[in-house]
């Protein structure tokens, strides 16, 4: 077992649940001692997941400096920029030379991830901010206000985690500076905690498709990973149900001609396939942001098409192996069409439901895949054993 | 239409087909005039995709320099980590000062992402490393070789990038040293670059459940994008179909008792389910480097006690829908243990499909769920309908 001091630096790596697992095993004066070497943004994360009173004794703890910070970092939600804050910065007034920078930090020390000087003025004004590379390339004596650079976006704190993560992904920032609506400089996010939330997005995304939190873990222990999965099972029998009750409607169908339970899977299958191809494009788009909707339109057109060709295509092939099997042309046309259907269905919906799930505020990477096989499902099964109906059974 | 120039500017920055496309429509002397302005790494990319004698023209019309740094880049594969070589770090002899890197830099200007100053001997005998916080904070005189750091990693050319995604990952690297195997300092690599194969991994692994190459895209041309998803449909048929053969099989008993065929899809649903929840995380697991030969047997154990549970518990649930439907007992035992024995078998391939597919180096993220479900498919079937023929044909 890890002693207090192991627990407090072992503590902001791990998952949330075994954070909640370790911290569960300690005292308040444990926690107290984890918390002491922590980083303000770790610190906030444990005082979540303890008791009030816990939490109390560990913020009366902290210097005044931290107990600041602490309380301003919490003031943001835990899906906000503000959340991130790092007040660790250079910043400096605008009317100082490079000269007195590099002398200003020789005296206070350089954090990490320190790419930028912020400029800033009266009360904390935000006024801009100075590549360190510029700084050490200038002249001594160079104003800071004259090599400032225009390049550099600056955060809001209430900016949702995942718009920030895309900004340093699409311009690998270091650094970037968080500014209030009076336009004070309130500190900066750097790098790391960008990365962690971009690998956290990443894991959210891929795992969700299968029902799974991201915080699932391969080693967690049986009974929680059971009981956390077990959900995701019961509701997509739901979905199987609701199959199992449109092939429960045609039972007298199925009886003249067995041929269709027998077939019954490739119907589902080619609609669930191509479904979950658009679903995962039209998922990754919105958290790209690249779907707005002023292009909806254009991509339901393109993956209409795609499913069009598809369809098509598929829908030929399958019935020419139906044919080869059964020797029933008629059996081959009504499977044809149905797998025709279910394609173009499945390009539809593979389209809206997420799109649809989004502005209700649903994961869609979640929820997606459970209302689209539904669709595929009932949509296949009702076109090939509502076709067999009124063609098959004599 | 973009000019060359725009062109040249654009190329770096899409993907692989449109890369391709692009250059597709110009000529010789319009992809020397793109290529110009690009970065080495970005050229490499360039020359791989066109003829070899337009390659040539483009490696003629380079300084001297920039051949040099090219032919090293491309005598690494695509996907080793000395393939993103970068050679503007700064590199000085270990026994300068800390004042003479600072005038150095001021000199020769400071590279983005150069948080470290690297050190050399002889024949660019890689020495170690400072942080240029450190060099910075430190006094005009001290020695360069007084104030390394040990914190640093140094990259073997021949890395696999995901490998080196990881560890840029994992320790919020902005830069590290390239060292060959005789000990030279070859470069070093950024952040950048580290990030864009990071990217390029978690979209690989997203995209390939649903079969979709990661440079697919929602705006691409629509017969592109139905010509690459008519691949995986065809592939997937291929399970569908084993999964209706093992159904023919049983032809006889669906006549007789068409209830099987209504219930069918509750079978094949929780164990497709069941097993993509496994797979999932056994194929973040393989990602992540958390899977090794050691710890299989535990894992296999984990999932297969996971898989005793809800399956056992989803058998009772599923068992007693079917029961308040079809009133038959006999008929919802035969479900249960189907859909026990299924769960079981999802669990058990959901661990080892993807760690055989990895050994015999096949991407498990891209095959992993056609194995499973073909595996699911015809488990469950043939336990369901094959138990059905047993007990419920009289």
């Amino acid at each position: 077992s890890l002693s207090s001091e192991q627990q407090g630096e072992v503590i902001p790596y791990v998952s949330e649940s075994v954070k909640q697992t370790l911290l569960e095993g300690m005292d308040t004066e444990a926690i107290r001692l984890a918390t002491s070497g922590m980083e303000v943004g770790d610190i906030a994360e444990v005082m979540e997941l303890v008791e009030d009173d816990v939490a109390q004794e560990i913020l009366d703890s902290l210097s005044e400096g931290d107990q600041n910070q602490l309380k301003r970092s919490l003031e943001f939600e835990e899906t906000e920029a503000g959340r991130l804050l790092d007040y660790e910065g250079i910043s400096v007034t605008s009317h100082r030379t490079a000269g007195q920078v590099l002398r200003h930090i020789k005296k206070v020390g350089m954090p990490e991830y320190s790419d930028l000087v912020f400029l800033v003025g009266k009360q904390q004004k935000y006024l801009g901010a100075v590549t360190l590379a510029s700084v050490i390339e200038a002249d001594e004596d160079t104003r800071l206000a004259d090599i400032a650079t225009h390049d550099v976006d600056t955060i809001e704190p209430h900016l949702p985690i995942s718009d920030l993560a895309r900004l340093f992904r699409q311009k690998y920032y270091v650094s970037l500076p968080v500014v209030d609506e009076e336009g004070r400089l309130l500190g900066r996010i750097t790098l790391d905690d960008a990365m962690d939330v971009m690998q956290d997005e990443a894991d959210h995304q891929f795992m969700s498709m299968a029902g799974l939190d991201e915080e699932e873990d391969l080693f967690a222990p049986v009974m929680q990973s059971a009981r956390k999965r077990a959900v995701w099972l019961g509701i997509n029998l739901l979905t199987a149900l609701l199959a199992s009750w449109v092939i429960g409607l045609f039972e007298a169908t199925l009886e003249q001609v067995v041929a269709l339970a027998v077939l019954m899977p490739l119907v589902a299958s080619m609609g669930g396939i191509a479904g979950s191809q658009t679903l995962t494009l039209t998922i990754r788009g919105l958290a790209l942001g690249q779907i707005s909707n002023s292009n909806q339109r254009a991509l339901l057109r393109k993956e209409m098409a795609v499913g069009l060709c598809n369809g098509a295509f598929w829908a030929v092939g399958v019935a020419a192996v139906a044919y080869a099997w059964f020797q029933d042309p008629l059996l081959s046309i009504v499977l044809a069409l149905a797998v025709f259907v279910n394609v173009l269905a499945a390009a539809f919906s593979g389209i809206l439901v997420p799109v649809v799930l989004d502005k209700l505020k649903i994961d869609p990477a979640l929820a997606g895949s459970v209302v689209l096989t539904t669709v595929t499902d009932v949509v296949g099964f009702f076109a090939f054993l509502g076709l067999g109906s009124l063609w098959l059974v004599g």
